[in-house]
C-alpha cells in the first residue's frame, strides 16, 4: 500500500485539474523554494503546466527546481498522467506568465503581497466563475482531482487558516521551513487588514481577499460547482481550501490527498488539521529512497515535498492499479527525459 | 421535424465547444455584419461568449448585432444550452478582446488580413495544440458539437476552399451577400501568397496559413484529436473545416449542422459543397417566422443566418427531444432578457 488508505474508487471519467496562480507574496525573499530565485517563481506555474503537458518547458530556459536542484513535482504529475491516461486541464487563475500550453483562463488577477492586507481583489468573482466552471465539468466527469501550482502558497494558506481561527503550522518547499518569516508576513498582513486570529471565521471568501491567493477561491468554487466526488491534491495549501469550504457551510464529497513528505512533515501539522476540519486524508509514498536518480532522492531529504497535485497524481495512479515501483520508474523516465541526464 | 434529417443520437456526455477568433479580414469595410461597425467586430466573439455563458455582455456596452438590429445568434445558442443543459466550453483561438468568462486559451495569435497572403502564422502550432486538447476532451465526452464566433469568417472560408480547389459560394451575415468584395479580397490574398485555385489541395494547413483564420485549424485539430462522434456547427465556415479535414486525409465520424437560412441561401452553395465533400449535413429551422419578436423575425429576411454554433445548438435541442416551439419560446425568453424589451 503506497497510498494510505488505499484509494478504492473506480470512476468512469476521472479528470485532473491543475490551478495555476502567481502572487506577490512569492516574491518575498526566503518565502518560496519553487524556483531558483524569488523573481523566477513567476515562471514556475507556467513551466509546470508545460512540463506536465509536453515533457518540455518553453516559458523559461529550464524546468522549475528548488535552489538545491530538486526537480519540480510536475515530474511526478506528468508520470501519473502518462501512466493513467487521465486528462489534465489547467486553469489560469491569475498568472503573470501565461503557459504556452492550453489553459482555461478565468480572467483572474495575480494575487498581491499579503503584507498589504488586500491580496485577492477579485475573490468573489473568481469564486462565482469557478462555480460555473465546476458545474460544467461535473457533466463530463464523475471524479475530479484538483491540484495547484502557486509559489508562496503555504504562506497564504497560513494567513487564511489563521483568519479562520486555526493554529496551523504549514509545510514548505524548503527542507528548513522558514516558519518565523511566514508568521511575520501573515502577522503584517493581518495588522494591515485590521483582522485578528479567527475574526473572519464567518467570512471565508473575505479571508482569501485579505490574506489568501487566487487559487483558493478557484478551488473552493470548483468544489462547490462540481458537487461530485472530488479530491483536493496538495498539502497545507489544499488544507486552506478545506477550511474555506467548511466555513462556507458547503457539504460536498471531498477528501484530500498529499505526499507522505507533507503528511509526515514534523514542522507542519497536516494530519492534525485534516482531523480538526473533518475530512478524509490520503498520503502517498513514491518510494524515492530507492531511486537511482539523485534529484528524486532529494525528496526524501525534505526538498519540495508536494505541488502540482503530485500527491493526488499518485493517488490517481494507485487508484488505477499501478504499483509504487511502476510509478517510481515512470518518474525516473520522465526525469531523465526532461533533464536529459542519467 | 424542425431539424432535418432528424438527429437520432443519444450520447451520454454531450459537449458543446465554441471556438472564438478575430481576424484582420473582418476589419475590411463591408465584409462582416457581425458587429455594428468593422472595428466593433473585434468585440463580437468575446461578447458572444459572455452572452451564451451569462445572458449578459461585459466587454462592450451592448450585445453584438447586425447594423440592422438583428441579434447575434448567441441568443439561439444560449437558448439551447439552457434547454438541454449541455455544457459549453469556449476556446480562445486568437482573440484581440478576451471574454470576461472562462475560455480555454491556446495562445493563438489573431488572424491577419488575408490580403497580405499570410494570415495564420501559427497554423501548425494551433493545430497540434488542438489535437492534444481534442484527445483530452474525448476522454470526457462521447459527442462533441463544435461552433465558432469569427467575424469575417466566410471570406477566409472562401479563400481556403478556393486554395483547395472548390468553386464555393459562401454565405453572409448580410441579407445582400457582398460576394464581389469577398472574391476580390480572396483574389488579392492568393496573388500575394503566390498561389492559385486548387494549388494547395495537398497542403490544407498551409492553405489556412495563407488565406484562412485561426478557428479553422483549431476546429480541424479538435476533430483529429477527438476521434469521436463530432458535429461541426456552422455554415460555410465549417464547410471549410470539412475541406481541411478531407484534404488532410483524416477519417473521422464528423457531420455538419447549420440553420436553414444558410442551407437554403441561394447566394451560397452549402448543400452542393457538403455533397461534393461527402459529409452528412443537418439543417435546423427555428420557426422564427411565427415569432412575436421583431429581431428574431429578421432572421427570416436573411439577416445573420448563422454563427456561435446556432445550427448545431438547434441540432442539440432536437436531439434531446425539444420541439421547435419550445426552442423558439426559449429564444424569445433569452432575447427579451438580454435586450430588456418585449
Amino acid at each position: 500500500m503506497w497510498v494510505k488508505p488505499y484509494p478504492e474508487f473506480s470512476p468512469e471519467k476521472p479528470l485532473f485539474v491543475c490551478i495555476l496562480a502567481n502572487t506577490g507574496t512569492a516574491r518575498i525573499p526566503g518565502i518560496s523554494a519553487a524556483g531558483k530565485s524569488p523573481e523566477l517563481t513567476d515562471y514556475t506555474p507556467a513551466a509546470d503546466a508545460e512540463l506536465v503537458e509536453t515533457g518540455s518547458v518553453f516559458s523559461i530556459s529550464e524546468p522549475a527546481m528548488c535552489p538545491s536542484g530538486a526537480p519540480t513535482p510536475a515530474v511526478l504529475t506528468r508520470a501519473s498522467m502518462l501512466l493513467t491516461g487521465i486528462p489534465c486541464l489547467f486553469i489560469n487563475s491569475g498568472l503573470r506568465v501565461r503557459p504556452k500550453v492550453p489553459a482555461i483562463d478565468i480572467n483572474a488577477r495575480p494575487g498581491e503581497d499579503i503584507r498589504q492586507g488586500h491580496a485577492v481583489i477579485d475573490a468573489e468573482d473568481i469564486y462565482m466563475k469557478s462555480v460555473a466552471l465546476g458545474r460544467k465539468l461535473s457533466k463530463l466527469s464523475d471524479f475530479v482531482i484538483i491540484g495547484e501550482s502557486v509559489p508562496g502558497g503555504t504562506t497564504t494558506a497560513m494567513g487564511v487558516l489563521k483568519a479562520l481561527g486555526y493554529n496551523v503550522r504549514v509545510s514548505s518547499s524548503y527542507p528548513d521551513n522558514p516558519l518565523d518569516l511566514k508568521e511575520k508576513v501573515v502577522s503584517d498582513g493581518m495588522k494591515k487588514a485590521g483582522i485578528s486570529f479567527g475574526s473572519l471565521k464567518e467570512k471565508p471568501l473575505y479571508a482569501v481577499e485579505c490574506l489568501g491567493d487566487p487559487m483558493m477561491v478557484c478551488a473552493a468554487g470548483l468544489v462547490d460547482g462540481l458537487n461530485t466526488k472530488t479530491i483536493l491534491a496538495g498539502g497545507t495549501q489544499m488544507v486552506s481550501v478545506l477550511g474555506i469550504i467548511k466555513h462556507l457551510g458547503l457539504e460536498r464529497d471531498v477528501s484530500i490527498a498529499t505526499t507522505r513528505y507533507v503528511a509526515d512533515d514534523k514542522s507542519a501539522n497536516f494530519r492534525e488539521m485534516t482531523d480538526i476540519l473533518g475530512y478524509q486524508a490520503f498520503a502517498a509514498d513514491p518510494g524515492f529512497g530507492g531511486s537511482a536518480v539523485t534529484g528524486l532522492r532529494m525528496y526524501e531529504k525534505g526538498e519540495v515535498k508536494e505541488g502540482v497535485g503530485a500527491g493526488g497524481a499518485m493517488f490517481a495512479a494507485a487508484m488505477m492499479g499501478f504499483s509504487q515501483e511502476e510509478f517510481r520508474e515512470k518518474c525516473e523516465e520522465v526525469y531523465r527525459s526532461v533533464f536529459s541526464i542519467s
